[in-house]
């Protein structure tokens, strides 16, 4: 099963190999909003489990209501699937491409998808010097000579985001070549504005993929959806197979999107500790963390002494995860941390501050 | 969503189209355990709630650990699924099949999962005065010029089973010819011993699909696995996509498998009820039910004066679903009810007698 081990949050495989329990592990692994679930939508969970004994409603036209009215968009524009990576996959295989233009670094599902789909894959280099920003005349001579481009913005594993002017500057780039743009925000949460969903359903080349993963902090459930124009929708759905979202998924994302005091908790509360997290690492000799516009962090090791495999493995010992960055394509100098709350950001740091004292 | 509507169990547009309270629906369409959830299962997913906010395992290793005990079949050998329609969906895909046999009547997602994947459809048509049985020479023969065979054992909706040792025969005789047999053996729980699922690993060409939707009543969780001999699994491992498998559905398998109270009444009671119902049915002037070996009975309407749509449509206005056969290539004169619990067996059994005298 290899590619399902290339992630963060497998906290299962970490118990297994560093024989920790798993309910002890402080997983910074994985993104998820340092809130935890919200109580309302944990309680729906609680009113809905009975119905785990009917079939879910194929179509989850109540939860693509829910979404449309949250983004002002109609829920016929709407795909809702088995997480966000479910749609990732679906996307080139459905659309049929046959060359695909994906940022390095990036999220490695982009690439497995396209692979996997049969497409050919085409790299366009993020650079460390530029803080792995897109360079406009690098990207529109690439968009050349592909079909689809998938765009993760805020990016993961950088956290750059680029404004929305940018990205429709780019939207316009590619429809003028006929190039159909995945865009994925699904850690935009924090910056809804910049966020490109409502002008997907006019824009003719625009996939916009969110998620309930991450803000919602329900990836056990898995729930994603993505927003498109009338004409791709209609493509993307002709042969989609039935019941793609549980029951539970589908109660807990109406529920969620309801909820404006979480909402509001969730984007202050990652806002203030991400500004915590880039401030104290900053401190630290030996670590070089990159200014994020959500709610994780890229870390590099200046230190020569140790390397990400090295760290990942003394924090393991001590039953703390961090996201190796290897497999993003990035030197083994690179990790990501994801913000939690403010003690378990502070035990972070001062297990960071204790080993980089000694190298 | 063209392809969702086809099928049981779909109270939601059902409740829209007769103004029906969703809860107030009698259900007669979608074969789920009548017994319900077990009530081990409700407490394991009320106790597993709070783990939604984790990634689920992506390997599912414990729950392909209790699968595989279950079966006595290595855990290697399995992969589970968003459903076993999820499955029915992934392997023709990664099988890249060319040319697909499917039995006519049967569940419609082996055609549509066979189209989608871009393969050719072959039918073979099971007669009505044979009770809908496999003529072994039509089959053969018409193994020869095929890839790829979907059965559906006992099928669906005929309820007819075909006893392990004709199974192994037809697999032999795929096996010759180079064709995969993928057999569906979601409704056989109630006669296990008739199952190939511990055989599959032993045979080349041979994939079991087995799933807890139906007999663990657990239709809106979404799980569902196959069992294959390793050199299937690799290929149909190669580029699975992570997380298929939502963390409460993983948990919900686990104790379902170790509840053999529950595995004991659910066999016993649906063996004891589908007897009435037949009974019952067989007495009523106008219907023809078939002799079934799980859940559910096909039923024909032997009277002119009626056919499907309006009987469902009398029904629905009381709110009672049953099945409409006809887009299982059937003609407009069969439907398939679900095995229930008596008090509502009773009930529509009622309504059919009524519904009947008068035609």
């Amino acid at each position: 099963m290899g590619l399902n081990n290339n992630h963060g949050g497998n906290i299962y495989e970490a118990a297994r190999k560093y024989c920790l329990r798993e309910e002890e592990i402080l997983d910074f692994s994985s993104n998820i909003n340092p809130l935890g679930i919200s109580n309302k939508v944990f309680r729906a969970l609680k009113d809905n489990l009975k119905d785990v004994v009917k079939y879910p409603d194929s179509d989850s036209a109540k939860l693509r209501e829910a979404i449309g009215k949250y983004h002002s968009i109609n829920p016929e524009n709407i795909i809702v699937g088995n997480g966000a990576t479910e749609l990732i996959h679906y996307i080139p295989r459905m659309l049929i491409s046959k060359k695909v233009l994906i940022p390095v670094p990036t999220f490695s599902e982009y690439e497995a998808a396209s692979i996997a789909s049969g497409a050919k894959v085409k790299y366009l280099r993020l650079k460390e010097d530029s803080g792995f920003g897109l360079d406009e005349k690098a990207l529109n001579k690439a968009l050349n000579s592909v079909d689809m481009f998938f765009l993760c913005n805020p990016n993961n594993p950088t956290g750059q985001l680029l404004p929305k002017k940018s990205v429709i500057k780019i939207a316009d780039s590619a429809e003028k070549r006929g190039v159909v743009i995945v865009l994925d925000e699904v850690f935009i949460d924090y910056n809804e504005k910049e966020s490109l969903i409502s002008d997907a359903v006019k824009i003719k080349n625009l996939i916009v993929l969110r998620a309930f993963t991450k803000f919602f902090a329900m990836p056990g459930l898995r729930l994603g959806y993505l927003a498109a124009n009338s004409l791709l929708i209609k493509r993307l759905n002709e042969r989609r197979p039935p019941w793609p979202v549980n029951s539970l998924a589908q109660a807990a994302g109406i529920i969620s999107l309801s909820d404006k005091a979480y909402i509001k908790d969730g984007i202050s509360y990652v806002k203030k500790e991400s500004g915590f997290l880039l401030k104290e690492l900053s401190k630290i000799d030996g670590l070089l963390p990159f200014p994020s516009s959500t709610n994780f962090i890229l870390v590099k090791i200046k230190n020569d002494g140790i390397n990400v495999k090295k760290l990942y493995n003394i924090l393991a010992k001590k039953g703390i995860l961090i996201r190796d960055c290897s497999n993003f394509a990035l030197s083994e100098r690179f990790f990501r941390i994801a913000v939690k709350k403010r003690d378990k950001n502070k035990r972070l740091l001062n297990e960071l501050r204790n080993i980089f004292a000694e190298y």
